[in-house]
């Protein structure tokens, strides 16, 4: 931790490679060190005595510093490296490229890196960064030709070409960072560390990712859930799609994550995610604020109506409501307002309002206990100022913490009010729907901030007979088991439909006499996959055909396949569906993110709509039933079309059963329950799947 | 037709109400107009001389005008409208407010307006309206404060002040318009005569809209289909959430059409659909541009990964795909760039590019067959010039018509390079997501633009049986009918399950017999709507149990409404629903857009899973096609896991049936045939329910 407080708190700044040279990225960042810093610069270059004026040391030996920005060509900034770290030197910026990005030389030379970080325990920022900024201190180690105001976001970018982008775009529209840093190859410091370090800075009221991968899916989500009880995170991560997935993984080398596991991680970091460069910075601007809502309506008040109707469908579409005003309110409003202006919400204060009228209004509208936040339309009239109008704006916001967005419909006359607001960290918008979308980001952190966090829990279970059924799988070459492993749910205590493996047809008609009345029969083959396909599954067999067609299933599987291992035929209570659910219950293994757990509607629904959704494991009593609110077929559980509600505990039972199985054994690499039937006395699970990596018995 | 054009095109304009007086809209529109018309202006005020030195008529007499703009108070607007017509100026505007938008003295006055419209047969836009804007003669007829640069968008909007901020917007932006209309209550002048006359005006590129209704569904479809077979049409259609549809009629009095029935109507027309503003503008655009692409693919070339990886998703989001670059493009792009560039697409020229580098990639890029335009992305670095890569870019644009989209991520800097690229009708934007919005429009363009239109098939149906059936309503209260009138579906040809209804338990057998197999029971019952809840319905009575089961089916019924009109029992086939899907076809009326047709997955899956989509009609044999494929389900009709694929022709006829028999009767309010179940053999209607108006009959 101490490591990356070392780069933004740097009192004496070396520069491993300062220079004057024409076009050099060594004499960029130079300038832009010397340009606010307000700590001391010692420039570093074995080759020329001064720098800017300013006496060159050889080396960083005896420079003591607190942090060395290292722009020498790869080999040299090893060594510098080690330097800092025989110096004590903790905190560094490498900028040079030529590092893992570039080939198999290139993952040598990271590979030292990462070991001198170990060695000297140090804190790195890249290789391959474009740099640092911190605005409390002046601090400017990049090589962008724009500094960034000062501000409270906090900014962390994957694309060192966006952090350019972004300062010159931000420096036109007054946007202000506390810090920035380019991350690069992320080879030490990654996104965690810095989602860590600005949760615990009171200078930064929002954090800001743009990321393309996460390093270590866990350590991201440990660190940012803490973060985010306190400090809204928002992040912009690329690779989204099939397409973009491959466009990340060929520019940087990353291994991306599946986008669902991605999605589940963010989910649980508590980070809110945006899918656009603007809409990072409009839901940034808007949290910067620091204010949140302590009510769940929104108010719009517009001199104009079109916008008005824009908003308000921009807030059917977000996670806030447009808030419903109280009838003491609304006359208050007539009372307040001409007569023709409109007093529910949308508030109309019509065409010739001054800034005034939108003054009375929002008094009245902002005493309303429904209204938890508001968005103000302007449109450009005859008698209205918009800096008269950012003047009242930033009065409210200075009285009172309730979060306001100014959406002014206009061009350059907006610019002085725009600076006014951002005074009082009032975001200003063109368009009502970006405003919108700023206010909802309010309402989405609130929801991450207010959630419930509960320990996931832990059920009594047998994992001594777990293990031996997996250990099973060390006698298959396909790593696979299947219904002949139901035992395995047994044992941890979920339940399986009724029913046995035999072996002959006499036993299968014992099986079906103990459980009475029709069942369901099939095959059970490791080498059988598709069991119905093949003929291996007949339901609703009647127990006077039991020992016929226990023949006629074995025949068939052995027609299909004569070298097939065939160990019996499965006898099963049959499940009346017209009572129950077929659901679906799995898990897998995600490179970033560990043991992924997936719920959903099971049976044929499960390919042709996808509705299912995905937690990172462990998942917790309340993170189960959110699972079931989610997904779209929900008013199937709950008993659509007048069929009695399934119990809807015990399915949050099995996915926290499943999700404590596969955490207690990461030899699962994937399992699926499909179908578990869900019905009004319970769950039972009728089909199991999965594969086993017998090397993590 | 003549009427809209005499708007834009006059020569001569006088203006009832001008005035010096100041802070009068009257003042604000005649000076406006003295500022840049290229024609006459003949101030109309009795009251008064001389108006800005020229001398003032006292009335509309005599002064040969072809165009009146009206800003006098509403009882002598009237007058004014009326000496207009008396003298021939068929074209008016009405600034003036006090109409319908304000109670029923307003409704009266536009009552009168809509009058004198009809009796002189003149053109009128307004009342209540901003004014109207018209660049190539500089006529600026508005009280806005900024006028509005010449270009080739031409823009409506029900919403005066969106006018004013967009003219102030576009002014800071170089954004140019050929016509601009505030459509005010649109008396007389609507939606549809600004489509039809810029459709045929050819320097109109691309028609923009802001709506909050649609004064006639029908007329707007018809006009704008043939427009937008050659011109692009925008439409920002708001009031979309339930909010904000009550928003929109709270304010503009206006009766908001059902959001299907819109959606549905804005795609028969070939509008492309947008939800903000700044889409509204980012999507015109592009269009503006007047080049469609030839090629599925849209190359991305960027000097920084990490925004190409954001367009990348983006593109993944679109209607457009990312292209696949031939091997031999990926060659020489190899060639032709520094070793460490990707020559994948998105091409990264890394951020080492001058212009020169993304002029040599664009140069390869762009002869891929397969690439039908491009983004190309920039962000600021040392060497490269914004200015040289916009002149690259317009030298691209001159030399072919290959459609391109420059997402410059710059502030100020870039400024000059969009004035560059705005010459060559080339829109430039900051951020990748939007530039590939900008971009999509294109693509969801050229779907309108090549669709395969078809007139409905006219099937060979007896109207005769049908009116009858629909007659027996008359002898209901409720203006319904049920399974009774499933012969109506036998008059217009659509199959329906085998059966008949029978009044005793005698008939039923014979009925049973004569079907074979086992059969499914209904009662029949005006009075009696939902069936199955009062055990009306029995599925799969075996013939031995088929008198039996009359006598409890009708038992129960009486039981539950002793005063219930008993028709008797519908016996019917049974259909084997493992080979079939049950679906729904129904349809409705909407105000504003007649009669529409839905299709979708029945049975209990329509109201948990809303799969369902709508045409208006008459709906031809692909808009049926395509309402199959546009359900999440249609894997379900087309042999999902293994089952034989249902005959989607069957269910295509069945949509065109229902289409002509709703467009045959007025009479049909609404109508569900829910189930039709389809088989691999072809459909069968199960149940069906109806709504009639026996006046319309």
């Amino acid at each position: 931790m101490v490591r990356v407080d070392g780069v933004f708190d740097a009192e004496r700044v070396a520069v491993v490679g300062a220079t004057e040279r024409e076009g050099s990225v060594g004499r960029a960042i130079t300038r832009n060190l010397l340009e606010d810093f307000a700590g001391e610069i010692v420039p570093v270059n074995p080759n020329i005595d001064r720098v800017f004026d300013r006496p060159c040391r050889d080396s960083l030996a005896g420079t003591d510093a607190d942090l060395a920005v290292v722009v020498v060509p790869p080999e040299a900034a090893l060594e510098a490296v080690e330097t800092a770290g025989e110096e004590g030197i903790e905190s560094l910026v490498v900028v040079t490229a030529g590092f893992g990005e570039t080939g198999s030389e290139g993952a040598r030379r990271e590979a030292k890196l990462e070991e001198l970080a170990a060695e000297y325990d140090l804190g790195i920022v890249g290789p391959n960064s474009l740099g640092v900024i911190s605005t409390p201190s002046g601090l400017n180690a990049t090589f962008a030709p724009d500094n960034a105001r000062p501000g409270t976001m906090s900014f962390m970018s994957q694309s060192g070409a966006l952090v350019t982008a972004i300062l010159e775009w931000a420096a036109d529209r007054g946007i202000g960072f506390k810090d920035i840093v380019s991350l690069g190859n992320k080879a030490v410091l990654d996104e965690a560390d810095f989602v860590e370090t600005w949760g615990g800075d009171p200078d930064t009221d929002v954090v800001l990712g743009y990321l393309e991968s996460i390093e270590d899916g866990r350590r991201f989500i440990e660190a940012a859930r803490d973060v985010t009880e306190g400090t809204p995170v928002v992040v912009l991560k690329s690779g989204r799609t099939d397409a973009g997935a491959k466009a990340a993984s060929s520019h940087t080398g990353a291994i991306a994550g599946s986008e669902a596991a991605y999605e589940a991680g963010l989910r649980k970091a508590g980070a809110i995610r945006v899918d656009s460069t603007e809409a990072l910075f409009d839901t940034g601007a808007m949290l910067a604020g620091g204010s949140v809502p302590s009510a769940d309506g929104v108010a719009v008040v517009t001199n104009a109506g079109g916008p008005g109707v824009i908003a308000t469908d921009a807030i059917g579409d977000s996670n806030a409501e447009l808030a419903s005003l109280a009838e003491e309110t609304r006359e208050r409003l007539a009372d307040a307002l001409p007569a023709t202006a409109n007093v529910h919400n949308p508030v109309d204060v019509i065409g010739d309002a001054p800034a005034g009228r939108f003054h009375d209004a929002l008094e009245v509208v902002l005493s309303d206990p429904a209204v938890g936040s508001a968005v103000v339309i302007a449109c450009p009239s005859a008698v209205l100022s918009f800096d008269r109008l950012a003047e009242t704006l930033a009065a409210f916001r200075r009285r009172e913490s309730i979060p306001l967005a100014a959406c002014l419909m206009g061009g350059a006359a907006v610019e002085g009010a725009a600076e006014t607001l951002a005074e009082t960290d009032t975001p200003t918008y063109f368009d009502p729907t970006r405003a919108v979308r700023g206010i909802d980001a309010l309402y989405r952190y609130r929801e991450v901030r207010d959630r419930k966090e509960r320990s996931p829990t832990q059920f009594d279970v047998d994992t001594d007979t777990a293990r031996s059924i997996l250990g099973r799988v060390e006698r298959r070459s396909d790593n696979r088991l299947g219904i002949e492993a139901m035992e395995l749910l047994d044992a941890y205590g979920i339940p399986t439909v009724d029913g046995e493996i035999v072996d002959s047809p006499d036993a299968a008609l014992a099986a079906a006499e103990r459980l009475g009345g029709d069942v369901v029969m099939k095959i059970v083959s490791p080498d059988i996959l598709h069991k119905t396909d093949i003929g291996g599954v007949e339901v609703g067999v009647d127990p006077a055909d039991v020992e016929g067609t226990y023949e006629s299933i074995v025949t068939r599987a052995r027609n299909y396949q004569p070298d097939a291992r065939i160990y019996g035929v499965q006898i099963q209570d049959r499940i009346d569906l017209e009572e129950g659910v077929e659901t679906i219950v799995g898990t897998n293994r995600d490179p970033q993110f560990g043991p992924v757990v997936l719920f959903g509607l099971g049976g044929v629904f499960v390919e042709v709509f996808e509705d299912t959704t995905v937690r990172i494991a462990p998942v917790s009593e309340p993170e189960a039933a959110a699972m079931i609110d989610e997904i779209e077929s929900a008013p199937l559980l709950r008993g659509a079309r007048g069929r009695p509600p399934v119990r809807e505990d015990a399915i949050v039972e099995t996915i926290g059963r499943i999700s404590q199985l596969v955490t207690d054994f990461p030899a699962i690499v994937e399992l699926d329950i499909n179908p578990l039937v869900a019905t009004p006395d319970g769950v039972a699970a009728v089909d199991l799947r999965l594969t086993v990596d017998p090397e993590k018995l």
